[in-house]
């Protein structure tokens, strides 16, 4: 039989979608879920973009050019100008969700080998990004006992070696919640410019920010502007995950050349998506306000709850929708399948991501999960008091 | 400045694409461009497939499967039974476009400096998957002399090396319109069993076979299974290149999983335009019967007007929408952008894709253009002619 490759071996497989089997069995025996294993939100996509879709008018469905539409990319730039970072369309190349962006980049900018720190724990995609380039995740370690805080400068600069290309954060950050400061931004900046690395920032989760904070994107960073990669997509600003449709933002002219003969071959980003993500740039404030709104309700509803749970840490986030919850378990990828498996109250049970694979170091994460907080209050509270008796019983 | 990858600049450019900007120009200083360059039909969109997005009840855009949408897979698969090809939803993987199908199996079953045959000239961006995941191409060069036949087997056995994964090819073929027999797949899948490769069938203009001749898949070949894997894709069937939907189709259980890894990396193939491509599979038959019936007048029409041009070869085509033309002239790449730049008649030229993209040996193909019949016949017309004047005029 001819053989695989070493390559598609040591791909990782999704962490949370491999639990996906015995989420359909348990639905299949009757059992209700609720899913906190995924960052798909119950918000409902904005309807403009919707109806921009409905009332299309194509007869040939044809490609886009491969850097994405002149109009939308036009768009595009206006909302980041109105964010307060300045770039134009030929900044912007439009791909097929974040994911596409970051292959594209790592091809783009490294080769076999070559090594790219990033803060940890991750985005378990991230690693399989990094192993289908062939290159080395090294990781720069975030702790829960102190929120996930972005590791020290001198941290950073210790994991340096002559194979770095690039640092890659993700701010705010799945799956920690963590949100980096303007100067922890412009200290990473210096860094990366002294020692001529790309500073890689995936900032998807933009809007989602609480507590009044504010995002600082490395795009407005002034001196950084050659060594600046910005990751975005529209899947979780408006709700849109199944567009897929991200981007790939650099004033780079050399990276953005190279990113465009990746993104040629692979022809155009889907049409129909690009309608979609061009109409959802007039969304009206108010969906957002409603939206954050809700998230922080059910971000504090969420924590406060899991602080009642003896025995276990929980990082308060202070963006996005998700959190690291430290159990007092062994091994987090048994609890979550045995959640699936073995128990339920009055048939009901609940979904969680095991953490350990947001971590690239090995055995570390075993005893955190991830919750994605993508359900209504009422349904987190049930999640959690399910959570809680879980623990009660389960043995390792 | 942080440098890019070797890989980067090693990635080839899109042939087609590279002319871009000279066409915005003569468009822009008001030339009337005949589009001979792109496979991207003129033909309209199947209305069950547009109509099926304008109706949809999206309210919250979600992620597909990774694997694409069980319901599509399933409704696929029936497809392919009634083209007596059999497999089950379980072998398909919904991709985004063709092109990531390759993309992904190039990087499941070869690893950097592998090698993959594959019969030259071939699609252009064959070059930048194997470039991208740092795969060498070995070409088995087909001649225009013989209107591309397929080489013989024991020219392929003399390009296998221990470093050759598989061997790629495209049926009906882009850039020749060949099309290939039973025989000569049954020959070729021999030859794979034989020396443990995969045998990869580019199989995207399955419909577009002229002459009463019929289309075989390597699929149908019965001992084959673990050997082979179908690329498929909506794009040029249903004219739904901007779908962005097409799949990879294997009995090989670790391909398949593998692959799927991938897959789940970028998480989902975009949901509108699943949706678009189930409903498409309800295309009744007198579309394609008028689709095919168009394509072969303007093949006859465009070969035959090629054939009063003195000086030029021309293969005819089998299958697909493409020709190549000789032309007796020293370089095309020169000749198209000076069509562009410097040649019209009435304020009308043509665009037309350089050939020797089409070929991984250096300096072959430089006398040869592809033309894409997918124009009307007047317009077809209209072109050749600009095609012959141009040719008298023109000096390399």
């Amino acid at each position: 039989m001819p053989t695989i490759s070493k390559k598609g071996h040591q791909m990782p497989a999704s962490p949370i979608r491999k639990l996906v089997p015995y989420a359909e069995q348990a639905v299949k025996n009757g059992k209700h879920i609720y899913y906190l294993n995924i960052g798909q939100p119950d918000i409902k996509t904005p309807e403009v973009a919707l109806n921009a879709v409905k009332q299309n008018d194509i007869d040939i469905l044809s490609y886009s050019r491969s850097e994405g539409s002149e109009e939308y990319r036009v768009k595009l730039a206006n909302y980041y100008k109105n964010h307060d970072i300045p770039i134009t369309h030929e900044d912007i190349i439009v791909t097929t969700g974040a994911s596409e962006a970051l292959l594209f980049l790592f091809s783009s900018i490294m080769d076999p080998d070559d090594e790219v720190i990033i803060s940890e724990p991750f985005y378990a995609n991230y690693i399989a990004f990094s192993t289908a380039s062939g290159v080395k995740v090294v990781p720069a370690i975030c702790n829960i006992d102190d929120n996930f805080a972005l590791p020290s400068v001198e941290t950073f600069e210790k994991l340096i070696s002559p194979k770095t290309k690039a640092i890659l954060i993700c701010n705010p950050g799945n799956p920690t919640g963590s949100l980096y400061s303007k100067e922890e931004i412009q200290q990473l900046a210096n860094l990366a410019i002294k020692h001529d690395l790309f500073l890689v920032a995936d900032e998807v989760y933009r809007e989602f920010i609480y507590d009044g904070d504010t995002h600082y994107s490395i795009m407005q960073v002034e001196n950084l502007k050659e060594h600046a990669v910005m990751i975005d997509s529209v899947s979780k600003r408006y709700s849109m995950c199944g567009a897929r449709i991200g981007c790939l933002v650099s004033k780079n002219k050399l990276v953005m050349q190279t990113v465009l003969k990746f993104a040629q071959a692979r022809l155009s980003p889907p049409t129909y998506a690009q309608i979609a993500s061009e109409a959802a740039l007039d969304t009206p404030q108010s969906y957002f306000d409603e939206v954050i709104h809700e998230y922080v309700e059910r971000r504090n509803i969420l924590i406060s709850e899991l602080q009642k749970i003896e025995g276990i840490k929980v990082a308060k986030p202070k963006g996005a929708f998700y959190c690291i919850v430290e159990l007092p378990i062994k091994n987090s990828d048994h609890f979550a399948q045995w959640l699936l498996e073995k128990f339920d109250i009055n048939g009901e049970t609940i979904m969680v991501a095991p953490a350990n694979g947001f971590y690239s170091t090995p055995h570390v994460g075993l005893n955190q999960i991830r919750i994605a907080y993508v359900l209504n209050k009422e349904s987190l509270i049930k999640a959690v008091h399910i959570l809680k008796e879980a623990l009660k019983i389960y043995k390792d």
